[in-house]
């Protein structure tokens, strides 16, 4: 009690990565039910037949969103979407959420009821059920957490430390839009905030606002590679940016990567809101995060069944480890990738 | 964006359970798997031959512990062990959690790792795997989410909901001492506030101050009833205190009760404390809280099995929801149960 502190390593000085790895090293499983821990997109419990894939997010006002521009039903949409993301990262569909909530007295009812009639939305568009949760008082602002609850059969999980070298590397969808969308929220907010008379402009931004205030998770995609009887060799989904989660796979499989700059799917809004912004449409795609598209390897013999379907885009392919994590630039040079996790310690 | 309010229901109004309903009437099942929802400890997928139980509970700094007298260790440990509770109140058993961190930069690694060794070891004690989590920064201080996923077989399950007029009421351990340590705690806080020089006075209130800081959740007893071979009809953990849990059995049940002041099991220590703060013993085990003991309801017929058990005490019976909800008090006055979920908005 009312102790004196003596030795002191800043979080800062470790980063969000560093911090798990060195949470995690100290966690051994021990039931043998628990197939997997920490460092993937979803834990997993083996139930017999089916795997439970087990998944949990925390969404903090004023780090993850901002109730200025993120409209409550939205928010609550996407704190059930972030989650069910992760859920089809490991190739499982989503079956159960419970939500934790912390409000302080400045949320109404007609508040709260907008939070969760987004994330009814979000449940009832997946296929889940909301079936718990927990809701508290804060003193602090609002805070969602939300675990989702999968299953799989025992063969189709796919891990993030599967790849292999010359796997291809796919990406669904498109990227660096949600970023994008954010920095043009961020500015219409600052307009506003000085001069309350002036209406936010938002024309022409439509899909990369959308892809900020109401992402999608890609079970489409995960139902399609099904169809197509592909199953990937890793695959995670795209939170914190292409680079960091490319670099998640290159470490837990082993292996080094190339990607091509000139292969990245962008889409025409994002690449000219980014030109509006003086950012550069690549570096969005690299470290923007909040796409929750899905990353995923491949075996070369899969290629020809995903060539000719839009949803996919082959952007690289693993090398050895050796060989480094590289992006080569539409000018053929080569740059070292760099993760962005975090930094808001 | 940036719009008015209108319509404005204060939370306060509703309370907690108030809130509860409300948003749970909206909410529906879909998935054979989802066998029970919102309205229990926790909540029940179908896995086949086996039952998955879930359930979460958010810790908010400043609303549920003050890091003054709250060890970061016991807070860890506390955050794991108030989850199992959950799960053990299901008669499940614990196998996996998993833990959402928000936190701000005034905490170091050193600080973070203290946190997750009492973690650790409460997953350790109750044989419980860690695996996975969500760590995040907060500007707003320290937030702890964990969900708990334990199994049971389908049978074995014991919900709110199954308790019969006549049946007895039970519970484990002794009531109202977490809530008397807690006043302890915050009145040594206020002295140490006012003249740091001055100890704190905590002599003599071991007992209590474990309560508080480092409550068990009560496998011993999970285990103890299937040695004894007794199913309880309905029960429910003892977080918010003995009336408010009472009162959920009795309404989920359709039953009313009578709750015997003079059969309530208080200890020696809780008893004094609770006398030298002027506090009437009987209001802390029947609102204080946080006492994580299990209070369930059996058959007349299983009494004799658990009579001699010093770990349970029988202390009044289910009747018919015409006659109410009362405690009978030493001098045999009925009053009214009331029940208190937090007040905190």
């Amino acid at each position: 009690m009312f102790e004196n502190k003596e030795n002191r390593t800043e979080l800062t000085d470790l980063g969000e990565f560093g911090l798990i790895d060195h949470l995690a090293a100290a966690i051994s499983l021990t039931n043998k039910e628990s197939v997997k821990g920490i460092g993937d997109d979803a834990a997993i419990i083996d139930n017999g037949d089916n795997m439970t894939v087990v998944t949990t997010d925390m969404l903090v006002e004023g780090v993850h969103f901002d109730l200025t521009f993120h409209p409550l039903k939205h928010l609550g949409y996407k704190a059930i979407t972030v989650n069910l993301s992760d859920i089809y990262a490991m190739n499982a569909e989503p079956k159960q959420v419970v939500v934790g909530l912390a409000l302080s007295n400045r949320f109404s009812l007609e508040a709260i009821e907008e939070l969760y009639a987004g994330m009814k939305m979000a449940c009832d568009r997946y296929g889940v059920d909301l079936v718990g949760g927990d809701t508290t008082s804060s003193n602090l602002g609002l805070i969602l957490s939300v675990t989702a609850i999968g299953k799989a059969p025992k063969d189709k999980i796919v891990y993030r430390n599967g790849a292999k070298e010359t796997n291809l590397i796919c990406v669904s969808g498109d990227l660096g839009g949600a970023y994008v969308g954010l920095q043009l929220l961020e500015r219409e907010k600052k307009i506003f905030l000085e001069n309350p008379k002036i209406q936010p402009d938002l024309s022409g931004a439509d899909y990369i606002l959308e892809r900020q205030l109401k992402p999608e998770p890609r079970k489409d995609i995960v139902d399609k590679l099904r169809e197509l009887n592909v199953v990937p060799t890793s695959m995670i989904d795209i939170s914190d940016g292409l680079a960091s989660e490319l670099m998640h796979l290159c470490k837990q499989s082993g292996t080094g990567c190339v990607l091509y700059e000139d292969k990245f799917p962008i889409d025409p809004q994002t690449y000219d809101k980014a030109r509006e912004f003086g950012l550069d449409a690549t570096i969005c795609a690299l470290s923007g995060g909040e796409d929750y598209e899905l990353l995923f390897t491949i075996k070369v013999e899969d290629y020809e069944k995903l060539r000719m379907n839009l949803d996919f885009s082959t952007i690289g392919h693993m090398t050895s480890a050796s060989e480094g994590m590289y992006l080569q630039d539409k000018s053929e040079n080569r740059v070292t990738l760099v993760a962005q996790g975090w930094r808001a310690f």
